[in-house]
């Protein structure tokens, strides 16, 4: 099916906001500890100066080129197309909270896309980002053969309908160097309460940091790790193949962090279950009482009550519930939800009256 | 009835621990401000030295003495004698926890006794504190009237047994200077939680303060005030005539801090009622859910469960439990209601666990 013309998210309203994408099912392979694995790939088009250079007109060309062979590639079954310079403030941070675009795609006014497929949320392709295109993958869990399979297969129907800047020495070319050779990021989305709480988050930043590998927050590059929630990317974009980077993160580092969380929560429950218990309950309790409350404070304490539910602490709370919490709970969803414009105040209590309404009041 | 020996307070074991004193009903008149009211005498006798000088002998003479008294002088209907030097320290603390003895008195080796009326506990008489007798009527709300009242009654009984140290020129006489005069103390317990979330309660410091009246800490002399209960009491015994005394406190000053403090609540209400929502529920949800915590986190909390449920914010709460929980959550009452002496850690959990049997869990 064709992308349909979109200057609105409509397809991201209501069930489906509220539900939350297909990665927050927190089905996937071990989703304990591993939320969510992204493979993204960078690509620009010859004959177009890259974005920093590019006039209006040549960014309009490259997003009609893009919009033509992204709907004749049949990206996924169902996909939208959104012009994001016309999109509203709101709508732009849903899109980021959402994990599709970055922050500065969502903050430009010069022209500019996205792609997502729908209803699921697994695709998503930035236009006149820092390149003329940015693919993402996103998946459930530990799933970053998958992620590639599939980055692969989208980039191979985009590239056969597309020139791509390509240097037989350099590889792909890209507007920042740490992007050119494979284009490629893959990062997992990691959720390390135990190791904070045993006091090894550290050892572990190190110990990728000597791989390579990059350590971030929740919102990625630049952001702060909150509620435990930490991504890891490969660095290394040039000299070598998408396999070797593949394997570095899934077959090297991944088993062994997943493995350090999980020693990690089991001797918190052996060793400091009271402890743990206090930790854990006085977080839900807080979400459960609070009248408004901090997007941060909130990440915080969800962190915890995840702990909570996946230790078996917690009898009476979901997962899911949990995950589709750390999205709902930001500000551009929770004025969605609530269909009009809130100040920090506003968002403050709606934040509050939400996780009530969630997760049943204390 | 004549005080029975009793070197154990078994009168003051099982459902009176647990139910907690007469005045802790918060029944009293102006009971959502002030806790209790309290009056104090200091007498010593004739013929012996002041305690810092007194040999045991001497001591146990006076204990002798004071006994044979109080017993013909009929306090109450029914009291209890206790040697409180013969007590385990469990059991002086509980003492000192219900406000019935001085962390001093709880403190000595040497002969000391207290006698407490059951099972009301209005009534106390400190023997062999720092003066030979410090008698004590505690009664629930404002009622300095009825205190001094009764403490007046109560020092004409005891005075037509003893022979009490008195000075035609100074009055009664005392071992520190402060006391001599009239020897009597009158305070009040006041909750003054309004006035600390308005930020005015540096304002009523001063203007105590200056009415020459000393305001102290939950637990008396050089106490920290903590869950803003603070007792506020005359310093000056000595060239001021009883009825002066009572009229400061009871006419001029307390009328006063009684109505800025309904205003602050009344203030809070009308126009921060979100906010101090988001304070009330946050801490009756932390109380809800603590699997451990310390008796000062516990009373910052117990006050504002307590502004809550006077505000009308919290209707499942009764009143009485939160003040009778301010004194179960200390840790003598914890040890005497489980039976066996508990750590720290181990007197945390405890607490916890009694707040959310009593105030039902999460």
């Amino acid at each position: 099916m064709n992308p349909s013309p979109n200057p609105h998210p409509e397809s991201l309203s209501g069930a489906s906001i509220r539900g939350g994408a297909d990665w927050l099912r927190g089905k996937g392979a071990h989703g304990d500890v591993v939320i969510s694995s992204r493979a993204r790939l960078a690509r620009n088009l010859t004959g177009y100066p890259f974005l920093c250079r590019a006039t209006t007109e040549q960014r309009l060309r490259v997003l009609e080129r893009v919009r033509a062979a992204a709907a004749d590639a049949e990206l996924a079954e169902r996909t939208a197309w959104m012009d994001v310079h016309r999109l509203a403030t709101v709508d732009r941070t849903l899109l980021v909270e959402r994990h599709l675009i970055s922050k500065e795609h969502a903050k430009g006014e010069e022209p500019r896309a996205a792609i997502i497929s729908l209803p699921d949320e697994r695709v998503s392709v930035m236009v006149n980002e820092e390149d003329h295109l940015r693919v993402q993958v996103l998946r459930s869990g530990l799933a970053l053969d998958e992620a590639w399979a599939q980055i692969d297969d989208l980039d191979d129907r985009l590239e056969s309908r597309l020139d791509y800047a390509y240097s037989a020495r350099f590889g792909y070319l890209t507007a920042c160097p740490t992007n050119v050779g494979t284009g490629l990021r893959m990062s997992v989305m990691l959720h390390l309460p135990g190791l904070r709480l045993t006091g090894e988050m550290e050892k572990v930043k190190r110990a990728t940091k000597d791989m390579s590998l990059a350590v971030r927050g929740y919102y990625g590059e630049g952001s702060e790790a909150t509620g435990d929630f930490y991504q890891i990317s490969n660095q290394t974009t040039l000299g070598k193949t998408e396999s070797v980077i593949l394997h570095e993160l899934a077959a090297e580092i991944l088993p062994q962090v997943i493995e350090y969380e999980r020693t990690a929560r089991r001797l918190l429950i052996e060793r400091r279950r009271r402890h743990l218990e206090d930790q854990v309950f006085r977080a839900l309790g807080v979400l459960r009482s609070a009248r408004m409350i901090t997007p941060e404070e909130t990440l915080g304490h969800l962190s915890m009550v995840r702990l909570g539910v996946l230790t078996g602490l917690i009898a009476d709370v979901a997962e899911s519930t949990v995950n589709q919490l750390v999205i709902l709970i930001q500000p551009a969803h929770l004025q969605r939800v609530l269909g009009r414009e809130l100040d920090q105040q506003e968002r403050r209590e709606a934040r509050a009256d939400l996780l009530r309404q969630r997760l049943g009041p204390c």
